[in-house]
């Protein structure tokens, strides 16, 4: 049995019940983005290693053994989050290929060897830093949010410094950050290759943005065929379910 | 009546058989990305003026002069196909509100005022400098196909120059090109703020790109609701054939 802390709780986090996840609806919850990336991302089937900032609960990490036999290293800021992906790991027997590290991805230190990840993956922050009224709300959401301990530049770098030359650092953000996405890719030698754009449905903007750099790669970039969530009577479109029930 | 040469021939320019343009097969005909170009572009209604840098046989003044009564001005570099521009704008009965001057957008000298323009369009040449091969193939098409007088940056760099702060700049491209656009747009303070993809058909890659940046605008970056072409029977889908048709 896995202790669980205050309002934790376990969730299925996939359809087939073959994976649990301890969630906090006041510390951290996983959402669509990570599940978005996490099938988005190109990752090495049988071995290597992936990297995943910003893992928070280790979402990605566990959806990723599903697609991958590579080594998954995780890093969390937040120590009680960070416990939280440790007990997600253990729960679901992952120890032999996951693990979480509780460190700053401004410095993360001597444990995790620069240019050397096959593929980086990071659903960061999305939005600028916020209020005073919204840090007295919620610390752990709003750290999880905005760019408190993080911008978007640091957590770029950070792809950078971590990723091989020719691996691939996959994202989700929002589509209004893309030109700083774009600029920030370029100047850290990631070069954009594949984006896909997500639209809650038909006729409406663009609200999720995933995109993937190769390090020191060619220019040449691809648009995916564009991703729909709902139908309009509100339901999960045909693809949009394939992805979050798979 | 209007003077024809060579291959040169008159085409409808819309269904409804309102305008007619002149055209040539190895000189100059227009595509469907300047028609959802001049869709796409935010025109001021009932005054202002326009510019269209690479106008070609001025394809993109007679669309906008459907939608805005400003004044459109067009370049062109290639003196046959600026004659045929100047032909299609006398043709049409649009001197008082087009006109197109034959000039190089890398110096086109004191006939244009700098920062006046409301917005600036273009569809300019799409690809890298070409092959000695494709040069004696046929001249005319490969100035207007590749970047033999001006580079992507030329023409950012001249839609800058002639844009008012605050005004607009509508351009076509390869969606292999956003990455470059995006970050020549910053470079020139022309923040992008829309953007649009077409795709040729459900399931597809995208294939032609849209978008649109303010002169020293704040960023903030919309996609608008993804462009089908052709559905699956290979016909338009509605709304193309409500943008080509119009």
């Amino acid at each position: 049995m896995v202790a669980l802390y205050d309002d934790e709780r376990i969730d299925y986090l996939l359809a087939d019940e073959s994976m649990k996840i301890i969630q906090s609806p006041t510390a951290f919850s996983f959402s669509l983005d990570a599940i978005l990336l996490a099938h988005f991302a190109y990752v090495p089937i049988k071995r290597g290693s992936i990297l995943d900032l910003c893992t928070g609960n280790g979402v990605i990490p566990l959806l990723l053994s599903r697609k991958s036999q590579a080594k998954i290293t995780g890093v969390e800021i937040q120590e009680r989050i960070f416990h939280m992906a440790e007990r997600n790991i253990e729960m679901n027997g992952l120890e032999d290929r996951l693990e979480v590290i509780h460190a700053d991805l401004n410095n993360i230190g001597p444990d995790l060897q620069q240019s050397s990840f096959d593929v980086v993956t990071c659903n960061p922050p999305y939005f600028k830093t916020p209020s005073k009224n919204e840090h007295n709300h919620n610390e752990y959401l709003t750290i999880a949010r905005h760019e408190v301990y993080c911008t978007l530049e640091d957590v770029v770098k950070a792809c950078k410094l971590y990723v091989r030359p020719g691996g691939k650092v996959a994202m989700v953000h929002r589509p209004d950050r893309l030109v700083d996405i774009i600029t920030l890719f370029r100047k850290y030698k990631l070069e954009p290759k594949r984006i896909q754009l997500v639209y809650p449905k038909k006729g409406k903007e663009a609200n999720m943005l995933l995109v993937e750099g190769t390090r020191d790669g060619k220019p040449g970039l691809k648009f995916l065929p564009p991703l729909y969530i709902y139908n309009s009577d509100g339901n999960y479109t045909e693809e949009a379910e394939g992805i979050i029930y798979a």
